[in-house]
C-alpha cells in the first residue's frame, strides 16, 4: 500500500508543477461539506491511504503531511507508516495549523491550490487571508483529482425515498415556510442550501448515498415562487417526483446547480451559510448572496412532540437489541467460542435488525477490545480485529437508524473481574455522566459552559478526553448534527428544549484501556423556572441499556450519584421488561439493573 | 435634575438637525476605551444623569433611551426616572441590541452619527455593518459635545510617578523588548498603544487621572527605533523624563498623537489592537495597520513572582484593615451608634490607608445594606446611605490600590439572627466559590468553561446572578483586566499560572438581600500534570479575610466543602494573627476563624 500512495502523491506533485502550485490542501469535504462522504469524494482517503473520518492532507514538492485530531493519532500512525505522510496531531500546543505551517514552509510569491467545490466560502476566505499575510497567493480553481484516479467512483445515484410526516411530525410544506420566514428575517428573498442533512429534514426526504448518514446528494434552492431540488434525475422515481411536486419544488440536473445560481436575477438576495456553501458556487452568486448561520439548523435540532416520542420507542427496540448482543457475549465467553472485535459489530447489525424500522446503523459500530478501546474512534478491520476474551474492558459504540430516530450508544464492560484501575477510571466517567444528565441550567446557557460538568472529577485526578462531550443527534439523520454542542471548544448557540444530544465522557489509556460511557439526552424545560430568575432547562436522558454494575466504586460516588444510577437502572428494566421475547432475557435484564447500595 | 437632563438631549437634537443625523450614539468611552473614565469624558453620564460605570445612550428626534446592563437595572431606573430616557436591559431575551434597534427604527436613508475618538475601529466596524444592512449610513465625525457642555471638565493633568522596579519585578525596557518581539512575530515594525492600563504596565508609570484606576492619559508608540509617549507634558516632571529618557521614551504633546501617525513612513507596519484603537486614529494609520489581539494583554495578566510576592503582602495588609473595618461595625451595631452605608466607605478608606503602601482605594465601596445589597454595583450616596442596623445582611465589595498589588474582596454578613432562606442563599453561593476555588483543569482552559462550576448549585435551585463569576485583577493597576475573566459569555484565552482573577459568585433577591462572596485567585501550576495527559492548573486563593461563620447551612454542604471553609479560615488566622495589633483583634480573628463542624 505504501508504494501506491507515494505513486499517487507523485501523480499530484507533476500535475502541481504544471500548474506552478507549490502546495496543494486535500480536505475530507464534498460539496456539501458533510462530515460523512460518499466514495466519490474520498480524495483524502485515496491519496493518502488514510481512512479516518477527519484530516486534511497537505502536499508540496517535498513533503506530504496529514492534519488529523485526538480519535485518529494511533490509526493514522498506523495506515500512514512507510507512506513518507508525516502526521500533524491537531490540538496539541506544538502543533501548527495548516495555515501557520504553509506561512513558513513556504517562500513569499509562492500559490496554494485548493479545489474550491470542495472547500466553502468561509474555509477560503481564512486560507486565504493567512496566506496573504506572507504574500502567498490561493488559487481555488485547482482540481486535478479527476486526472490521477482512474477509477474514481461515479456519483451516487441511490434512491430518494420519503420520510413520511407519521415520524417526521411537520409536513416539506410548513417547514418550506418556516425556513423561508427565517431567511426574509434576514432580508434574504430565497435560500440556497447545501448541507444534505438540512436538505432531508426541509424536504422530509431520504436516500442511502452515504454509508449510515441516510441522506441525498442534492442541492436546494427555495425562494417563495420556486423551489428547486438539484439531484441525480435517476434517484427520483415518479412517487418522489410528485409528492416534491405537491409541495411546489421541482427537479433539475445535480450538475446544472452552477448555472442556474448564475441565471438568478440579481435582484433576488439569496441566503447562504459560509460555513456550508463551496466556495465556487458562492462565487457565482457573489454581490447578492446575503451570509448568516444556517437558518435550517436550529429548527432542524430543536425535536417536534412526534419525533420526541418516535426516538423513546426507537430506544427501547436499540435496548432490546442490545441484550440481545451482550447477553451473546457472556454467552459465547462463557462457552469458550470464538468472538471478535469484527463479530460483535456483525451481531450488532443483526439484532438491531430484528426490530421493527430498522434502516441502517448511525454509523460503523466501535467494539474496541482492551487497549483498542483506547483508540476512540477505532474500528475493527479483517486485519485489526481482537479475538475477545472473558478479562479487560471492552467498549462498544454503536447506534442504528430507525424511521422513528436515531441512536447512539457506548457501554464499557467488564469481561472479567476488574481491576482497581478499571473501576476507578469507569467511576470517574460515570461520575461526569451523571453530572452532566443532572445538570439544572438557565435559557441561553451553552454546551460549551457545561463541558466541564462531565469532566471535572477526571481533572481532579490529573486526566482528561480530548473528543466533546456530546454532539447533537439528527433525527433519522447524521448522528452527529449541529448547532448545540457540549465540547471544549466555544459553542454560538444555547441549548434549547427539544434538542437531543449525547452524553459521553470518556477516558483512554494508550495501550491499556478505553472507558467511553454513552447516553442520549434531551433539552426538556425545568419545573425550577420562575419569574425572578427565568426560565430554566434540565436534560431527560432517552437511551435505555444498564451500565456494567461491576466496575462502579461505590466509595468515591456520592449518595446523589448512587441514587441516579438505581432510578436510571429501575426506569430501563421497567421500560424493557415488557419488550423482552423470553425469561432468560428478562432475567438478564433484572440482574443487571439490580440497585447498588454501600 | 430632569429638566436639565431634558434640556441638554434636546441642545444635542438640535445639533443632530443641524448635521441631518437622525440617531446618535454616546457611549460610556474614552479614546482609550476605559472602563472607568477621567471627568472630560463622562459624556454620557452628563447627557443622561445615570452614573453608573456601564451604558450606552442613543438620542433620535423624538426617543431617548439608555441601554445597560443587569449590574445597574435597579440604579438607571432610578436615575433615568421623569428625564423621559427608557431604558434598555441589556442581557434580557426580549431585548434588541442597539444596532437592532436602530435597523427597526429608522428608516431607509437615515444617517446616525458617532464620534470616532471614542468608539473603536472594531466598534465602528460593527455597527457599520449592521446599518449598511438597513440601508442606514454610519457618520463618525460627530461630536457636538463641546458645543452644549459648558464647563466641560479639562483633560487631566494629574503627575506622573514611577512605579519602582522592586514592586513591578521587571523593567521599562525588558518590556518593551518583550512587546515589541510579539509585534515582530505578527509581522509588525511598530506597536501603537492606546490601552491606559497596557501603558502605565509597560513603562512602569502610574498617575491619578481615572479615580480608583492609577493610570495616565496618553498614548504610547514604540519601535525599535523610536518610541514616543504622548501625554499632556504638564504631568512628566524632570525626574520621570529622566526615567523615561533612560528607557528611551520621549515625550510629546497628547494631542500631537494623530498629526504623528499621519506623518509615519507608509513601510511601517503599526500593530493595533482594534477593540481599543479610536476608530479616528486607526483611519490616520490606513493601511499600514496591522490588526491584532492586543500583544501586550497577556504578559501584563500574568504576574511575575515580584508581583505575586507583593500581592500576597497587600493581601495580609488588606485582610488587617478588614479585621478593624467589621470589629467597628459590630462595636457600633453594639453600642446602638449610627452607621451608614457611607460610613462603611470612609470607615474601610481609613483603615486601608493606615497599612503600608497604600495609594487609593480600587474602586468605590459597594456597602449595601439589605435590599442595596441586590443591586449590583450599588455604591452609597449622600441620598441613598441607608443607616445599618442590627439585623439583616450586609454586602461588602472593596478594594484597594497598593504600591505592591491591588486587592478587591466581597463579604456578606449576618448582622443579626440569619433566617433560613439567607442561610440556604448564602451557602448555595459558598458551594459554587469553593468549587471553583478547588477546581483543577488542564492547560488551554478557559475562563467560560469553569463558570459553571460556579453556578451549579445555585441553577439547580433556579436561582442564577446575571454578572461574570471573575474578573482579572492587575497589578497596581485596574480592578478589572483582561484577558482572561471567568464567566457566561465565550472567553478567547486560556487561563495560565500567574494570573489573578477574582472568584464573586452571587444571589440576588430584589427588594431582599443580595450575597457575594468574593476572593481573589491566582492560577498556578498542578501537581497532577503528568506526561500522558499533560499539563494541569489550579487556583490558589490570595484574599486573607473570614466568611461569616454565621451563615454556613452544614446541611446542605459536603465534607470537602466544610474541611475547605476550616482549611482556609485556618490560613487566614496564621497569616494574619501575628500582624494584628491587640489582643481584642485576635481574639475576634480567632473567634470568627473557628473551624465549622456538623
Amino acid at each position: 500500500m505504501s508504494t501506491i500512495i507515494q505513486s499517487r502523491i507523485e501523480q499530484l506533485r507533476a500535475l502541481m508543477q504544471q500548474s506552478e502550485i507549490s502546495a496543494v490542501v486535500i480536505p475530507q469535504a464534498d460539496p456539501h461539506q458533510s462530515e460523512y462522504l460518499a466514495e466519490h469524494w474520498q480524495v483524502r482517503q485515496w491519496l493518502s491511504g488514510f481512512t479516518g473520518s477527519a484530516g486534511t492532507l497537505v502536499v508540496t514538492a517535498d513533503r506530504a503531511l496529514l492534519w488529523t485530531d485526538s480519535r485518529y493519532f494511533l490509526q493514522a500512525a498506523q495506515q500512514l507508516a512507510d507512506t513518507g505522510i508525516e502526521l500533524m496531531k491537531e490540538g496539541l500546543p506544538e502543533t501548527p495549523s495548516i495555515e501557520q505551517w504553509l506561512c513558513a514552509e513556504l517562500p513569499a510569491g509562492s500559490t496554494v491550490g485548493v479545489d474550491g467545490m470542495v472547500f466553502s466560502l468561509a474555509a477560503v476566505r481564512r486560507l486565504k487571508s493567512a496566506l496573504a499575510a506572507s504574500d502567498i497567493t490561493l488559487e481555488t480553481t485547482f482540481s486535478p483529482i479527476d486526472k490521477i484516479w482512474s477509477g474514481r467512483p461515479s456519483l451516487p445515484d441511490d434512491a430518494i425515498f420519503i420520510h413520511d410526516e407519521k415520524y417526521a411530525g411537520e409536513s416539506a410544506s410548513a417547514k418550506i415556510n418556516r425556513v423561508l420566514s427565517l431567511a426574509a428575517d434576514a432580508k434574504a428573498d430565497s435560500l440556497f442550501i447545501s448541507a444534505l442533512d438540512e436538505i432531508a429534514w426541509i424536504l422530509n426526504i431520504r436516500s442511502t448515498d452515504v454509508n449510515c448518514n441516510p441522506v441525498a446528494t442534492a442541492f436546494l434552492y427555495l425562494s417563495p415562487g420556486r423551489k428547486v431540488l438539484f439531484t441525480d434525475e435517476a434517484k427520483v422515481d415518479d412517487k418522489v417526483r410528485a409528492y416534491l411536486a405537491d409541495a411546489a419544488v421541482d427537479v433539475a440536473p445535480y450538475d446544472s446547480v452552477s448555472r442556474f445560481l448564475a441565471l438568478l436575477p440579481k435582484s433576488d438576495r439569496v441566503y447562504i451559510e459560509p460555513e456550508r456553501t463551496a466556495d465556487t458556487l458562492s462565487a457565482v452568486l457573489g454581490a447578492h448572496a446575503v451570509e448568516g448561520a444556517s437558518v435550517v439548523a436550529l429548527p432542524k435540532a430543536v425535536k417536534n412532540d412526534v419525533q420526541i416520542a418516535g426516538v423513546k420507542n426507537a430506544m427501547a427496540r436499540d435496548g432490546v437489541a442490545l441484550v440481545k448482543l451482550f447477553m451473546e457475549v457472556e454467552r459465547r465467553l462463557q462457552a469458550g467460542e470464538s468472538l471478535t472485535e469484527l463479530d460483535m459489530a456483525r451481531l450488532g447489525t443483526l439484532y438491531r435488525s430484528q426490530g421493527a424500522l430498522y434502516v441502517d446503523d448511525s454509523f460503523e459500530m466501535i467494539a474496541g477490545y482492551g487497549p483498542h478501546g483506547a483508540i476512540v474512534h477505532y474500528s475493527a478491520t479483517e486485519e485489526s480485529s481482537s479475538e475477545i476474551k472473558p478479562e479487560g474492558l471492552l467498549l462498544v459504540d454503536s447506534g442504528a437508524q430507525y424511521f422513528d430516530g436515531t441512536t447512539d450508544i457506548t457501554r464499557t464492560v467488564a469481561l472479567g473481574e476488574p481491576t482497581p484501575q478499571e473501576r476507578r477510571d469507569f467511576t470517574l466517567v460515570m461520575k461526569g455522566h451523571i453530572a452532566l444528565a443532572t445538570a439544572i441550567f438557565p435559557e441561553g446557557t451553552r454546551g460549551d459552559q457545561l463541558d466541564a460538568l462531565a469532566r471535572q472529577f477526571l481533572w481532579k485526578n490529573g486526566l482528561t478526553y480530548l473528543h466533546g462531550t456530546g454532539h447533537g443527534v439528527g433525527h433519522f439523520l447524521n448522528v452527529h448534527e449541529g448547532p448545540q454542542s457540549i465540547r471544549l471548544n466555544h459553542v454560538n448557540v444555547g441549548l434549547r428544549p427539544g434538542m437531543i444530544t449525547s452524553n459521553e465522557p470518556g477516558i483512554y489509556r494508550a495501550g491499556i484501556h478505553g472507558i467511553r460511557c454513552e447516553n442520549l439526552i434531551l433539552c426538556v424545560p425545568s419545573d425550577l423556572s420562575n419569574e425572578e430568575f427565568g426560565k430554566f432547562y434540565q436534560f431527560e436522558t432517552l437511551t435505555l441499556f444498564p451500565f456494567d454494575l461491576k466496575l462502579f466504586d461505590l466509595s468515591i460516588m456520592t449518595d446523589e450519584e448512587i441514587k441516579w444510577l438505581n432510578d436510571y437502572h429501575e426506569h430501563v428494566r421497567k421500560t424493557l421488561l415488557p419488550l423482552l421475547e423470553n425469561q432468560n432475557q428478562r432475567d438478564w435484564l433484572t440482574a443487571k439493573t439490580q440497585p447498588l447500595c454501600r
